[in-house]
C-alpha cells in the first residue's frame, strides 16, 4: 500500500532548493516518488510575479540529476506567489511511500495537468471543463471513492499577458492583465466544483460574475509561467496507508475564526487548542477581498487601494486570522478565492496527524 | 462626577465627519465634552499619507461651528494612517459628562499637546522627554493615581521630511524621512515608559536601537501634519464614574493570540469568547515586523519587499490577528511598534463595559 | 476687455493654497475674476488619492473668506493626481483681468460644471453627451468662435466606488473600481471630440474599446471627490486680449519628442529652444501605456506590473521626455489617456507669451 | 587585433534567453567569445528582485551546453532590475572577435569579478578598495592605456539581507536592507573613482555622504544574487579594431538634455539628432532621485513616496528624458548613483558606430 508523506519546509528565497535537496540525499525520500512540490514564494503574486517561474526552474534544475524528462513531467509543481503579512516563503512536498496497511483511510494524493490551454481558452468555460475532467481523472489515479472524500484541490493555472494576447488577435475573455487572473482561477474553481458535484457545468456568464455558485474545496492560483492547468486532488482513501488524514472547512468570511476553530477542535478534541497545533503538518487555504467592499457591514479597502493588490491584502489579513489560530506563519495561503468558497470567504484546509505519536 | 464615553464610528473617507456630526446634532455628545478624537485613516501610513491631515482639517472645519479657537485646541486629535488587510476606516471619539458616583475605578481620559518640536528634536531625547512631562501632566489632569492605572498612551508625532531637514541644514537624527517616523515613534515610546517607571531617561543610543527597552502600554504613530506631539492617556480612576473600563496585555510576538485571549477572558470569564466580544467597546493595538527577520524563528519578508512598506504588512497582519479573535474589523492598530512593547510584538488595550447590561 | 491671466505656482503639500493666498493678498489677482484652479497633487493619482480631495477643500476654505457660495461654485476646481518621476506638485490658477483690445486673438478660458452624474452613467454614452453640452457652452461663455480655436479641455470627471456601485444595485458601467476611472475619462474624451467634430457621437461600444476614435485637445482626469464634470476649456479668441496664447500638438507615442520640438519650433522660431523655454507659462499634457505593451516595437511593461498602477509609470515617463524639452518640471501631465489623442501617445498643450518682452 | 560586438536583444522575461541562443546557434556569436552579458530585467531593482536572479539562472544554464565551469565564470553577467515608464527589458551582449587591426581606437571591453565580500565589508572602504583593484586589472585586461580612455564601468555588487546580516552577528554598514543597496553602490563608485584619479581614496565617513565625491563614469547596480563585485570596464583603445566606439557625459540633474544632446551631436556632427540616433548602438545611464528633494529648484516627491522606491521613479524618469533624445526605449538605465556623477544627476555613455556604413 501507499503512504502519503508531506514535508513543510524552509525557502530562504524563491531559487533556495537546499532544504528539499537535503532531504532527497538524506534518502529520506526518493525523487521518484515526488507527487507533486507546492512553493509559496516571496512575490507579489500578481501578474509579474516572477518567483513563480524562479521556484520551478531551481525546482527542475535540481531534480533533472535525478529524473529523466519523463519522470520530472509527472511531478506536479504549484507555485503559488505571496507571503504578505507575517506568512513564510516555504515548500511543501507530497510523496508517497509503500507502507504496511492501516485500518481507516489516510490521506491519499494525485496530480495530473491538462493539456496546455490557448490564449482565448483562459477564463472560460473550456478551461473549467479541462479541470473538472484533470479532477476526475486525479481522483482515479489516488484511489479516492467519492467526491466527499475530496477535501482539497490545488490548482495552478495560466493568465493572459500583453503577448499571449497578441498571439490570438486579442480574441481573449479579457485584455486586462491582472484581471485575466481572476477569471483563470474562477474558470479553474467551477471546474472543481462540477467534478465535485458542487455546481452545474460553468458558462461564460457564471465566471467572474455569479458567486453564488463556488466550490468548498478548490483553490486556485494563476501564473506567468505555464500555460497548462496542474492539478493538485488531496483526499482520504481506503487505498492509502499512514499517518496522516485531511480534513476542510470554509471559511464564512475572511475572519471566521469560529470555522477554523471548529475544525481543529475535531482533530484532537480533548487536547485543546494547543493539542491540535501539535499535529498539524500543513495548513492550506483561500483568501479574498469580499467583493462587496465590506467585511460584516464594516467598510474594507482592499479593492479601492491602487498602490497595493486586493489579494495581496487579503492573503496577509487573512494569514493573521489563520497564524492566530495555529501557532505558525508558513500556511499555504493563496490569493483570489473566485469561486472558491463562498464570497469574501475560502476553503480552508488541514492536513494532520491522525495520532498524537505518529 | 465625570464619565467617559466612547463612540466608535464609521468613516466613509478620510473627510467623512458626518458620523460625528449626527452625535454632535443629536445632542448624545456636547462638542464641549469631546476629549479626543482618533482616526484610523485609510492612507499608507507612511510620510506621504496625507489621509490624516486630511481627516483632521476635515474635523477642524466641522467643529469650528461649535467650538472657538481654544476650545478646538483643547480636543486633542490623532490620526493614524492604514487600514490594510480588512481593517475598516473609524472615528475612536473621547468625551466626558457628568454622571452619578459608580463603585470602583472606571475609564478616564486626558489628552495633553507638546510645544512644538524643532525637526532637530524629532526623533531624539528631547521628544522623549516631551512626552515624558506630557503624559506626567496628563495622568494629573485625569485624576489617574498611579503609572500602574494607565493602560493606553496613544501618541501622535511629527516626523521629518526634505523640507524640514533642510530648515534645520541637515541638523537632523536621519536625513531618511520613511525612517524618521521610527524614530519619532520611538522616542515618544521611550518617554511614555519613562513616566510610567518602565525604562530609564531615553539616550540617543536608545532610540531605534536598544529593544530591550520598551513600555507595555504606549502606542505611537508619526504623520507630517503636525510638528507637536498629541499625547492621550488612558486608564482607569477612582475619580471618574460610568460603564467603562480599560486593560490592556502585551502581545510578545505578532501571532500571540494567547496574550490576547488571555485578556479577553478577563471581561467576562463565565461567557466565553462570544461574551467577552459582546462586550468590546474599541480595541487599541501597535504592530510591527519584527526586526529580525523571522516570527517564531519562521523567516518573514515584510522587511525586504521593497514595493509594500512593512509597517503596511504588519498592519493587515496583526490585524487579521485580532479581527479573528474581537469579531470586527474596526480596530485602531496603528504600526510600527519601535520601544512599544517587546521586539516584534506589542502592548494591546480594550476598552469595554463592566457590566453586560450596561 | 478680457485678458487671461495664468499662473504657475508651488505647492508644498496638497493642502498648501499659501502661494495662492499671497497673490491675493498682495491684490495681484482678485477672487472674483479667478476662472479655474487646476491642482497637480502629489497622490498617486489612482482610486484612493484623496490628495485631490484635500487640495480641493483647502481651496475652498481658503477662497470662502471672499468668495460667497455662488461665487465659490462659479470657480472650477481640477485637481489631477500624479506627479511620478521628477515631476513637481504646483497650482496652476486662471484668471480675467479687463485690459484693453490688442491685435489678434488671445488666449481665451471658460468653466462649467456639468449635473451630478448617477453612478450609473459613469463611463457611458449619457456621460459623454454632458460633457459634449458643456464644451459647447464653454466655447460660447469664452468667446472661442470655432472647434479649430479650441486648444485643450481639461476635464474633471467622477469615478465609481464600491459604495457609489451599491448605491444604484450594481447598475454600472464596471464593478472595477480602477477601471472606472479609465472608462470615465474616455467618455469624457469622446464627449470633447464630438463637441469638436472630430468623432460621432459615444456609443456604449466605442467607449474603452474603439481607440481610433479620439480627441487632440482633450485631457480628462477621473477622481473620487466629485460627482459632476468640471470643463475647462481653453483656446484662442478676438474677444480676448493680453499677451498669452496657447497652441497644442498631439504626441504620437510616449517618445514623440519630434512633435513637441516642432510645436515648440513655432512659438520663437528664430530664437531656438531656449528661446522658446523662456516663453513657456504652462504645459498641460496627457500620458498613457500604450495598450498594446509595446513603444515602437518594443516591448514596455507598464501594463503587466501589478505593484505600480501604468498611469504612476506612464505620467514620470512622458514628464521625463516633456522635462527634457521644456527644461522644467511643474508640468501638468495627467495619467489615462483613452481617447486623448492616439493610442499610447497624447494630447499637448503650452500656454506662452507671443511676445519676448511681455 | 581584436574587435569588440555589443548586442542589444529583447527580452520577453527574465527567463527569455532565446535571442542570445539564436545568435549563438547561427554562429554569429562564439560563446567563448563573450565578455559580459548585461541584463536589465523587469523587477523593482530594490531588494526583494528576484528578476536578477532568475536571468542570471537562465543565463548559466543556456550557456552551460557551451562553456564549462571554469570559461562560465569567465563570462561577466551583470543584471540590473528595473524597467520603469516605458523603458524595455533587453539583454546586451558584449563580445570580441579576431579582426583586421583598424586606423584609430576602437571599443575594448573586459570584464573582472572581485572576490566574495563578507556581509560586513558590503558598503565600506574595503568594498572600494576591491573594486579599484578589479577596475586597474579589467583596464591591464582591455588594453586601455589610460584613465581618461575609459568611458564607463559598470559594476554589480552584494547588498545586505537580514540573513546576511545575522550571519556576521549584525556588524555591518547598516541593518536597512533597502538603505545597504545605496551604501554598497556608493562604495562601488568610489572605488572607480579612485581608479581614475577622481577622488581620494573613500573613508567611511565618505560613503553615502559626501556627495561632492563623484566618479563621471561609474554605473553601479546592486543585488541580492551575488556576493562578489562584477567589474565591467568600457572604454577606448589602440589595441582593439572594429567599427566601435563610446563617449560618455555627464547629466547635472535629471533633466539635463543638453549634456546629452551635445555628446550626440559629437557623433555625427553634419547629420543632425536623427544620423546620431541613427548610429546608436547601446545607451547606459544612472539615475536617481535628487537628495536634496528639488530639480532646478522645484520639489520632487520622489524620496517622500512610501509606496514607490525612489529608485523606481527615476529610473522611469530619466529614462523618458533619455527615450525622447535617443528615439528608443531598452537604454539601460540603473538607479541609485550614489558617487556616480553629482548629486542629482548621473554619467551616460553611448556605444556607437563610428562610420554611417559600418
Amino acid at each position: 500500500m501507499q503512504s502519503a508523506r508531506v514535508d513543510r519546509l524552509p525557502m530562504s528565497s524563491p531559487s533556495d532548493v537546499s532544504p528539499i535537496l537535503a532531504l532527497l540525499q538524506s534518502g529520506a525520500v526518493d525523487p521518484l516518488q515526488i507527487i507533486a512540490i507546492l512553493g509559496k514564494t516571496e512575490g507579489n503574486g500578481c501578474v509579474n510575479d516572477f518567483t513563480r517561474g524562479y521556484a520551478t526552474q531551481s525546482l527542475r534544475s535540481m531534480l533533472s540529476g535525478d529524473l529523466n524528462a519523463d519522470q520530472l513531467g509527472a511531478v506536479s509543481m504549484v507555485m503559488s506567489g505571496g507571503t504578505e503579512g507575517g506568512l513564510s516563503p516555504h515548500w511543501l512536498m507530497f510523496s508517497a511511500t509503500e507502507a504496511p496497511a492501516t485500518l481507516g483511510a489516510s490521506l491519499a494524493v494525485a496530480s495530473i495537468a491538462t493539456r496546455e490551454l490557448s490564449p482565448s481558452e483562459i477564463g472560460t468555460p473550456a478551461q473549467a471543463a479541462l479541470v473538472r475532467e484533470a479532477v476526475r481523472c486525479a481522483m482515479a489515479k489516488a484511489g479516492i471513492a467519492t467526491p466527499e472524500d475530496v477535501h482539497y484541490v490545488q490548482i495552478k493555472c495560466p493568465l493572459l499577458t500583453s503577448e499571449r494576447i497578441d498571439a490570438v488577435g486579442g480574441n481573449v475573455a479579457t485584455r486586462d492583465t491582472l484581471k485575466s487572473m481572476g477569471l483563470s482561477r474562477g474558470a479553474s474553481a467551477l471546474g472543481v466544483a462540477e467534478a465535485l458535484g458542487e455546481a452545474p457545468p460553468a458558462t461564460e456568464a457564471m465566471i467572474g460574475s455569479d458567486w453564488s455558485r463556488w466550490s468548498s474545496r478548490a483553490s486556485a492560483s494563476a501564473g506567468v509561467e505555464l500555460m497548462t492547468c496542474e492539478v493538485v486532488v488531496m483526499g482520504m482513501s481506503q487505498d492509502w496507508a499512514g499517518p496522516l488524514a485531511i480534513a476542510h472547512t470554509v471559511m464564512n468570511d475572511a475572519i471566521d475564526a469560529v470555522a477554523v476553530q471548529d475544525l481543529l477542535n475535531t482533530i484532537a478534541p480533548d487536547a485543546g487548542l494547543q493539542g491540535a497545533q501539535d499535529r498539524l503538518v500543513a495548513v492550506l487555504a483561500k483568501a479574498e477581498a469580499c467583493p462587496d467592499g465590506a467585511i460584516r457591514a464594516q467598510r474594507h479597502v482592499m479593492l479601492e487601494d491602487s498602490d497595493v493588490s486586493s489579494t495581496r491584502h487579503a492573503r496577509g489579513f487573512v494569514g493573521g486570522v489563520l497564524a492566530g489560530l495555529t501557532g505558525f506563519t508558513d500556511l499555504f495561503i493563496s490569493g483570489g478565492a473566485e469561486h472558491q468558497g463562498p464570497s469574501g470567504g475560502g476553503p480552508v484546509a488541514i492536513i494532520y496527524r491522525k495520532d498524537k505519536h505518529s
